[in-house]
């Protein structure tokens, strides 16, 4: 397969790699920042460009892989691919910001987080599918297996729901990282202490229901301790905020 | 050494059999409830009561793995102990718990969540220590060392504040987990696809700080994506209450 890569960032970098990695044949890599291009360019070895112009009409597959405010604006300018496969990576946009723009495309959405320096799991990682069209998405599906076990097709709503999800169990998660570390920095104590807890708790809901592992002074109804706890928190109204409310609502299970 | 195990919930139940797994010589094992007593007994070979009053007093060591609430009852039934050493396992009762009923004291606690139906990692496990006495300290600090590789002297106020962390690292992000699961099932998405995203962000703050790793709409200022995902809980006050909260939380970072 033929494959475009538009965008350069963490998700554009790592799918081109895996898919340079297995076997893809990478035509074109487009970043605006040309340095970002070339740096991708070269480890899959193809074409960098930062003119949109310049993008070639004949890959199998154009990945999208920009931020969610660039979509429309991007495909606006490639009036050329109208007939062309064209994917995007986002969880949170619908495929329908192609409707206008493309007769074919879709979603090719890996759920992880990326980040440059850390190489990602392809294995493990969840691949949300969509497109408008059957026989397209056999193509997707088939780009999708060779580098990823995981593959589910997933609709633009259901998507969304996805998204939010991630966002509870992942950047609001990391958030409370956040909050415990700097609990204990105020004390002077080895944030170290926590990391094998934070590491127990991911693993522990791989294979029970989280609904079922939870443990703590809120679902054992301990106001003492909850007592103390708000206690110690009184000097910090923003985190004794989110204690009070987390413990209304486990308190209401 | 010879040590008695006051206890057999989750905790006892551990504890125990990793000090007799490591060649501790358990002397007793004492619960209410006789049946617990006489399972985890049968596992470390000793001799399993459900009377106070029973307890040997030449241990070297007491471990009293029982409830919070339970700590000053039990102590106070055990005036033959008091020139014995004992310790608790709480990481939200301060040792002083003991100070009426006790001369030598201190705290045993094994950082974790524990499940009975789940092997623990001791070798991962923070063992944090104290003790009223500098004698007595290096005792446990010894047997402390015989099951963990990572031992910290934390006293009763860091203690404390190690707990209210762990409450939000733990609990909460549980709680978060349960929110991602619970919000996917109403639209019949499979949550395994959440699974790898969860590990992921564990993982990550392993090698690198929480506040460092922050991703998603909020720390990106993406107005937008809040937006719809806002609309998207509009049938969840409880769930949209948390998000706005935690939104604005990270957007004033």
């Amino acid at each position: 397969m033929k494959i475009s890569i538009i965008g350069a960032g963490n998700v554009g970098w790592h799918l081109a790699n895996r898919l340079f990695e297995k076997g893809h044949d990478i035509d074109t890599v487009y970043s605006r920042n040309i340095k970002n291009a070339i740096a991708l360019a070269a480890r899959v070895r193809t074409k960098a460009i930062d003119k949109l112009e310049e993008i070639k009409t004949d890959s199998d597959l154009y990945i999208f892989a920009i931020s969610d405010n660039a979509l429309a604006e991007v495909a606006e300018q490639l009036p050329e691919l109208k007939n062309n496969l064209v994917v995007h990576t986002s969880g949170a946009t619908p495929s329908s910001v192609f409707k206008d723009h493309f007769s074919r495309y879709g979603v090719f959405y890996p759920l992880q987080t990326f980040t440059k320096e850390k190489k990602v799991d392809f294995d493990a990682l969840p691949l949300c599918l969509y497109c408008n069209n059957n026989a397209d998405f056999i193509t997707i599906k088939h780009i999708g297996k060779s580098i990823c076990h995981n593959i589910y097709e997933v609709d633009d709503k259901q998507r969304s729901l996805l998204h939010v999800a991630a966002v509870f169990v992942n950047n609001f998660t990391n958030y409370l990282y956040t909050i415990g570390e700097d609990i204990l920095q105020n004390e002077k104590i080895d944030f170290n202490i926590l990391k094998p807890l934070i590491l127990e708790t991911a693993q522990k809901i791989q294979a029970h229901p989280p609904a079922q592992m939870q443990t703590g002074p809120a679902i054992r109804r301990d106001s003492k301790t909850i007592q103390q706890h708000l206690e110690l928190l009184e000097d910090n109204p923003k985190y004794k905020e989110i204690y009070q409310m987390m413990t209304q609502q486990i308190l209401a299970l």
